[in-house]
């Protein structure tokens, strides 16, 4: 299980592997019943292995309040099956044990992942790069080893580890200070009204979806819906701002992020002086990752975990990765 | 009135002014009786003079659908009360008119201010600054009169005349991409954590409000609670995130978008090249403006309208304008 602030995901290490939004901001109280859903629906479950992120959510006053609550579902959602927590220091252990060891138990997910993702490179200095609805994971490996400088998440902003930026839920306002709009930038408004989502599902690197209302302003994630966001952001209205206009505006997003990840690349790798041998890329945004990546000069090999074991779990991956890991530990 | 999409507020133009935060992109259906009730609280209510820009609220599919909404609304509030709507045409006129001309009643409140503020400075070339709760007006007087270049707020936002940033509700990270933490500067999360209202209240130019939860997490508009979100913004502890690393955060955040309002006065000032004969400062942000006015070379003459007419007066500027415009025209 991962359990993050805006999605609950889940996965059995075999190629199972599911997700669903869940806004832990926003209704706490529903989480375990929803990781008791969750874990009914997965189809082997008799072992839990659990990471998490959603201890970030602004429900919570700190970090420990938040591990504490997540954890204290986690025992009640478990029903009394075995559970294990990792923590950053790779180690794996009880939930009682979790507890006492908030800081470590909080945002471990990237850990587990690069961890695992290790094993497609096992030599050399490679790079896992994770890049997700709400933020990107740039992991240097070392000889198929994390070799991180950052294990919190303040120090893992502070070295580009961690780029709190990803291809759903970034507010557009966050990402750029202008747009383009017929020929000329315009300033744009400082306020949460579209996400990265709309620029990529008017682009298509992200699919329609009508029935989810994860948005900015609760509508449906189409693409009649994004233009209208992306308007709004100029002040514009719908009637005089069309799909063309919604393009140029999506274009330039892209391409910004785009560049904000390359840097951050360039940072993590800059600091190393080692080639690189080989990028690892997974997550609902491995298509930007790509895109970053082929700007490096050389290009490195790209090793797409959706193309070797499906766009599911590479979505999921910290899910699988976790799932994967407790399992080896546990055949010892 | 002066209908926003987050504050609702009324004037009689000879010295009563009250507001109150008002969600309307949330709570939309509630609209009307507020209205009423706010018409109730006002000492002379016989007539209604009515100004907006809570059309743009994401709850409206357009601006035509937002202001036939609202005009909708103030109609049945107004219980048959005599009822005017300003135009940027500089008009006032019956509800049926403004709903044949919905881009004109939209995002009008700034030309009635305008307007009455020219009377501070009959004449020569001087500035409006009006800093709200999420958006600023930088508005040209030539000779008391308003001389904008743009009408339509995206033509606002281009011409430098709106910049969507005020101290209350602009989400800190559509302001700045780093934070000052320790010596060291931090990219911050690109998530709705904290907004400008936290920057001040730590720093003092706001008041506390422990029964206001308009901040980014719903939790109170104290100290401690502007803390824990600013320490967000960095993904800090406030196990950790202490009041100095607050302070510091705030006294950046405060700097740049100070910057980030004379380098639009700047802009707005430059296209004329006339020499500014003063400026006239108004808004919950009036604090600001001065900061940003008092970089130019020279400073030019500052009329404060909090200093005139009052605090009240100034933060609900737009409403005391339309009030006594609207009874200036009944008065012929």
């Amino acid at each position: 299980l991962d359990i993050g602030g805006a999605n609950l995901k889940a996965a059995d290490g075999s190629g199972f592997a599911h997700w669903h939004p869940f806004a832990l901001w926003k209704e706490s109280a529903q989480l375990t019943q929803q990781l008791r859903t969750l874990i009914a629906q997965s189809p082997r479950h008799d072992h839990l292995a659990v990471t998490m992120t959603g201890e970030l959510a602004d429900c919570f006053g700190s970090k420990t309040e938040g591990v504490s609550f997540i954890l204290d579902a986690v025992r009640k959602a478990s029903d009394g099956r075995h559970t294990r927590v990792y923590l950053t220091s790779g180690q794996m252990v009880t939930p009682q044990v979790a507890m006492r060891r908030p800081l470590e138990a909080a945002a471990a997910n990237w850990h587990a992942l690069a961890r695992f993702a290790g094993r497609f490179v096992p030599e050399g200095f490679a790079l896992l790069i994770d890049v997700g609805s709400t933020t990107t994971d740039v992991i240097p490996l070392v000889a198929g080893q994390p070799a991180a400088e950052g294990l919190d998440d303040t120090s893992r902003l502070m070295s580009r580890e961690l780029i709190y930026s990803g291809v759903e839920r970034t507010p557009l306002c966050a990402v750029a200070s202008e747009l383009p709009y017929r020929g000329a930038m315009c300033p744009l408004a400082r306020e949460h009204f579209a996400t990265t989502r709309d620029a990529y599902v008017i682009l298509g690197d992200l699919p329609e979806d009508s029935l989810s209302l994860d948005t900015a302003d609760g509508r449906s994630a189409t693409r009649v819906g994004a233009r209208t966001r992306l308007g709004r952001m100029i002040c514009a209205d719908n009637q005089r701002f069309n799909h063309r206009d919604a393009v140029a505006i999506a274009r330039y997003v892209a391409e910004v992020q785009r560049d904000l990840l390359f840097e951050g690349i360039g940072n993590v790798i800059g600091r190393r002086g080692k080639p690189l041998t080989a990028v690892v890329v997974s997550g609902e945004g491995e298509f930007l990752a790509v895109r970053a990546v082929q700007q490096l000069d050389p290009v490195p090999r790209l090793i797409s975990v959706s193309q070797r074991l499906g766009e599911g779990i590479s979505r999921c991956a910290p899910a699988h990765a976790v799932a994967v890991l407790a399992r080896e530990a546990a055949l010892g």
